[in-house]
């Protein structure tokens, strides 16, 4: 990598494209709306791929990539984040210009929201199916009829249906573990759908996480999937059983700037601020990261020894196989797979394609 | 605070201002140069106070970070880095308009470094001091010799001394501990002084971690310090015992967007790209920041039970008393102290004052 002279993000875009395509086909033969979450790549460019995969609305996690989508031509986008009252204003001035989903949890929000609003917005109830972040427990039923109700009231908001994140499938340690997650989320879909099936109009239920959009099955009762982390995967969803390891479409590419053949290590240009501080504990060690090599037009683990043991701010310390210390020397270009490509990918904040072209996010 | 409308990190100046200018009078006291990390705050304008206290000279973290601060006037700065081979251009311009001082740590970089400049640099040996991340180690004696032999051999690098950055203050649970870890420090380095003492020239000694250099009291031997954190400090660094909490100069302000009253949390506006997911194992919890209120002109812990429990990639939940979930509702500012100001502050890239005003970091 001739070019390379500081931490760089690469970015596999064969490997992203088939991930994008491989999820909207499943949307497609399962019946489901494809609505994928852009905030693991915060880039348009990667939006019009999914665009050509057919996806016709997106999801983000803040007002401020909402603004942006909506810049970048997509007119129907959901912010899968607990409506923030104190941007109201900003909510407002992309509700004129694009249909806006909210996440509206309390009955609190729905009346300070209307009050605050001049342009329609839509309002999903979030769901909490098991991961006690955000959202109605799934069970509150109650909770959920007066919400639903509230919201109907108001002016400016439309009730449209229910959102969740199963976020607890990050929790999952193998594939079998995400589909008893997922299949309990559907279950609690499925109730709480024939609970309201008596509401007069028909509702939209959409389901966000990576694991179980990529594992689960069974949607039936579903009607749209918003999983973000899909386009890269990375190390997590690998350990979780999201993806195999030639799925994962990032790596970050970092100088070898200190080599310890006493202690085994060599030291990186590549910290805390550009991997992020998300670690993932695997077999005897914990580790921010894993050195990868090319097979083809994939990446694959150097060895299971090879490992990025600790992070201080722009320092990376590798600890190495044997055969990994021989093989890089100070001055060289060590190649490795990020724990959480979305953390990554935020700090870095571009991506670098084989071919030199670089891809901007919006920030 | 009614300006806040999505997380926001606040920098108190005066705290901030106090905490320098009481770095700036020890190293005075004790006959040091001070030259400070610039890494923690990444700010022009931050320069200018610490300018304003005395120093001269700097230290930063990468060869864009010296371009920055080169750029806005001062001409003494180390790159506290093993050098990056890779980035030799950029070093060698830099080069031409200011003094540049390097962490050269291996004969290959030396010699690799002396073909690729036409401009001559400084070149410290880093000395790894205990840290186990980079340097060489202080008992290797020969190697030492040997490297500054090889440097001296070269036409562009000049060795002008030792640094070290002893990172493995920052495992130490107590200030008596930290004032071990420099005393140990403090006695390599005048091993090393008096084994080196005959060669010719005079050579300079640093020294830069905030534990070490806010506890320690006996620093003879040593010539000059380059702290870097010590102008935030953060729970971390109070963990340590390197600070009061009345020290810490930063703190996150995020709007609260969901109250679950059954599970006494808060969902905030707040998440791993704003406080980074560096956490803190403290007592009965592990979390990532903690509640904080205003006492006169300082912040305060609002109480032991409240903090930051987790983080996603927008979403932070925060673990309430009973007392703080009575006292915050859907819509208001909640402050958390961060568990480590320098990731949190390189995620959000600038500051909020008091009055209003916003400071920019370089990027």
């Amino acid at each position: 990598m001739p070019n390379i002279a500081k931490p760089t993000l690469l970015l596999n875009k064969d490997i992203c494209k088939a991930n994008i395509h491989r999820m909207a086909d499943k949307a497609r033969a399962k019946n489901l709306a494809f609505k994928p979450h852009m905030k693991t790549h915060q880039s348009a460019e990667i939006g019009e791929w999914i665009s050509d995969a057919g996806a016709e609305a997106v999801t983000v996690s803040s007002v401020a990539m909402a603004g942006y989508f909506v810049r970048h031509g997509w007119d129907n986008i959901t912010i899968a984040f607990p409506v923030n009252l104190r941007q109201a204003n900003e909510i407002d001035e992309l509700a004129a210009k694009a249909t806006i989903n909210l996440l509206v949890n309390s009955p609190e929000a729905a009346r300070t929201l209307d009050k605050a609003l001049s342009h329609s917005v839509n309002a999903f109830i979030e769901i909490d199916t098991g991961s006690e972040r955000s959202g109605i427990p799934s069970a509150h039923k109650t909770a959920v009829a007066d919400l639903i109700s509230t919201i109907n009231k108001t002016a400016k908001l439309q009730w449209i249906g229910f959102y969740s994140h199963p976020g607890h499938s990050y929790q999952a340690g193998s594939e079998e573990e995400i589909i008893q997650i997922h299949n309990s989320v559907i279950e609690q879909f499925r109730a709480l759908r024939q609970e309201f099936s008596s509401l007069s109009k028909r509702f939209e239920i959409c389901v966000g996480d990576t694991p179980c959009c990529s594992a689960g099955t069974d949607f039936d009762g579903i009607d749209s999937i918003s999983p973000g982390n899909f386009v890269f995967f990375d190390l997590m969803q690998h350990q979780i059983g999201s993806c195999k390891i030639s799925d994962i479409a990032v790596a970050m590419a970092c100088p070898v700037v200190d080599k310890y053949a006493n202690r085994n290590e060599l030291v990186i240009h590549g910290g805390a601020i550009h991997f992020s501080k998300e670690k993932l504990d695997e077999g005897p060690f914990t580790h921010y990261g894993k050195v990868a090599s090319e097979k083809g037009a994939h990446w694959q683990i150097f060895d299971e020894e090879s490992h990025l043991k600790s992070l201080s701010q722009e320092h990376g310390v590798v600890k190495c196989s044997s055969s990994l210390l021989k093989q890089y020397q100070i001055g060289d270009v060590i190649t490795i797979l990020p724990v959480h490509s979305c953390l990554t990918a935020n700090l870095m904040g571009k991506y670098e394609l084989s071919d030199g072209q670089v891809i901007r996010q919006f920030k």
